[in-house]
């Protein structure tokens, strides 16, 4: 397998769409902020895949004219040894989509909405950067599964290719002055899946109209990756956000008696055992009285209890 | 089932513990600002969760002198129909429990570490309010699981108790000046877990030591629960953080290629067999010649492309 072969490159090389792995990479790597790919070094080739033919080729899984989907980068040949490098065949239908709706973009979109965002019929789905190749393969798998898609995008064409092409039931032009309200106008049952693709403003005009147990995958803060640092202003959503994204994090709201009721006789028997087991232990804090539980309560919220506040109004036996 | 029964209310009131649905929806409605709960109107018994004793009833289900969990309020007695109430039986252990390790606090703690916490063996797991019915709770199950547990409370004898009783590998006191710096040493792993209870300066010290693919169960935010509004300031984390708690919303960061590269065939088939059937249309800005890949990149992050962007550098064919 270390073989090398020549291959021909770059046929066609990727320079990212909006959102995705691939852009927030690809911009990442030009700066030297942590981030979980190295930085390019200068005078290094500027990294990004490719779709390129083999010239020439020592290795038996490869032959002239083959194409290829590879990691080459911002330069017209290349050598590569094999490895991570996947063969399309001779004579694909078309070669670059494999950068695009058949490669890493559409594969974000899949998942993301399908796994993260899971989608139901009749359900409004906001997706951002409608017409990029994340954006519009999320809006169209959302018509696919029944869902109201509601497109962002910058400007009155894409905005009309999202409708027109694409089938979104509605594009809005982040560019309007008055977005946020065109938005909630768009939105009259509210979101309940949001694909994250591009943060800032788009991101604060759909807060607001999330529903309960939306779903937001959070794919790509694209509006912000050209910004020197992240604002060490006083707002750190920014900054929560690139955390959550660089670090592939999961924060979820949950509130017990709607989201688990369900598994209450699971968690019982469980629990119960570990009582009885003296495997955990339990620490109440009594206070006797009715009229005490005023105080009670402020000083919980204060912090000034010390396990469980439990107010004993009558005998306990 | 509608015939009414009299309970003995409260033998033993609640006025909650730190975090957990119930702290949220006490002091949730002592305001008539939005929440999934109505406010409670003046003049109204003031909500909460009871365990009582039934003085008389009418109902096949209830007898006198049966232990009862309700949702009676800040009262001596009530009258209930008989409706989520749960008869506990003549004679339980630990009446009072039923308000915290075996009901909704211990509920919460064992839902949230256990399904979206996903704890495992090695892994860091930090909790707030760590002497709190829920934050006890995580703690104590984290270690059952095999977690290095790390607390942090409001003072040193909670910190002893959380270390000395409950088994905390570590519990650090959020008074202390140089608290993050003490996380931050006491974690130098990083923190896989944050089971999110309090918010405010705890998340504020957890947010920069949070690891690839981290989990943060959001189940309270207490120390925000007296103020008297959300904060309008710049800072809009505090905002985020309680539509998500409220909402029960789901925010996930994930790249495409570490989180799901096992499932790539899938996706291929699946969208392979869409794209064949015109279910999902694909768009690409096609640009020639790598001397534009800087201008055309540029002009990505700017939002000036309009589908997928691609930079042919040799023949297509």
């Amino acid at each position: 397998m270390l073989t090398h072969c020549w291959q021909e490159t770059i046929r066609l090389c990727p320079v990212i769409g909006r959102g995705g792995d691939a852009g927030y990479k690809v911009r990442g790597r030009m700066s030297d902020a942590p981030s979980y790919s190295p930085p390019v070094k200068i005078g290094e080739v500027m990294c990004g895949a490719t779709v390129s033919r083999v010239v020439s080729s020592l290795h038996p899984d490869f032959a002239e004219g083959d194409w290829v989907l590879a990691y080459s980068g911002w330069q017209d040949y290349d050598i590569a040894s094999g490895d991570d490098v996947i063969n399309l065949g001779k004579d694909p239908q078309h070669p670059s989509w494999s950068l695009g709706i058949l490669g890493m973009p559409g594969f974000a979109a899949y998942m993301g909405l399908l796994d993260i965002g899971q989608p139901k019929a009749g359900e409004t789905l906001v997706v951002a950067a409608a017409t990029g190749p994340v954006g519009a393969t999320v809006g169209q798998i959302g018509k696919i599964k029944g869902c109201r898609v509601v497109g962002v995008a910058g400007g009155k064409e894409k905005c009309r290719h999202a409708v027109e092409v694409l089938g979104f039931d509605l594009c809005l032009d982040h560019h309007a002055e008055d977005f946020a309200e065109q938005l909630a106008i768009a939105c009259p049952q509210g979101i309940d899946i949001y694909f994250e693709n591009v943060g800032g403003k788009v991101f604060d005009a759909v807060l607001p109209l999330l529903n309960t147990q939306a779903r937001i995958p959070l794919c790509g803060l694209v509006s912000g990756y050209n910004a020197t640092e992240l604002p060490d202003g006083p707002d750190r959503i920014p900054l929560l956000m690139a955390t959550l994204l660089k670090k592939r994090i999961r924060l979820q709201g949950f509130i017990i008696s709607q989201d688990y009721g369900h598994r209450i006789n699971e968690f019982q028997q469980e629990m119960g055992k570990w009582v009885k087991q003296e495997m955990i232990h339990y620490r109440e804090q009594l206070t006797e009285g009715l009229e005490q539980a005023p105080q009670t309560f402020i000083g919980m919220l204060e912090g000034r209890n010390f396990g469980k506040v439990v107010v004993q109004v009558g005998p306990s036996r």
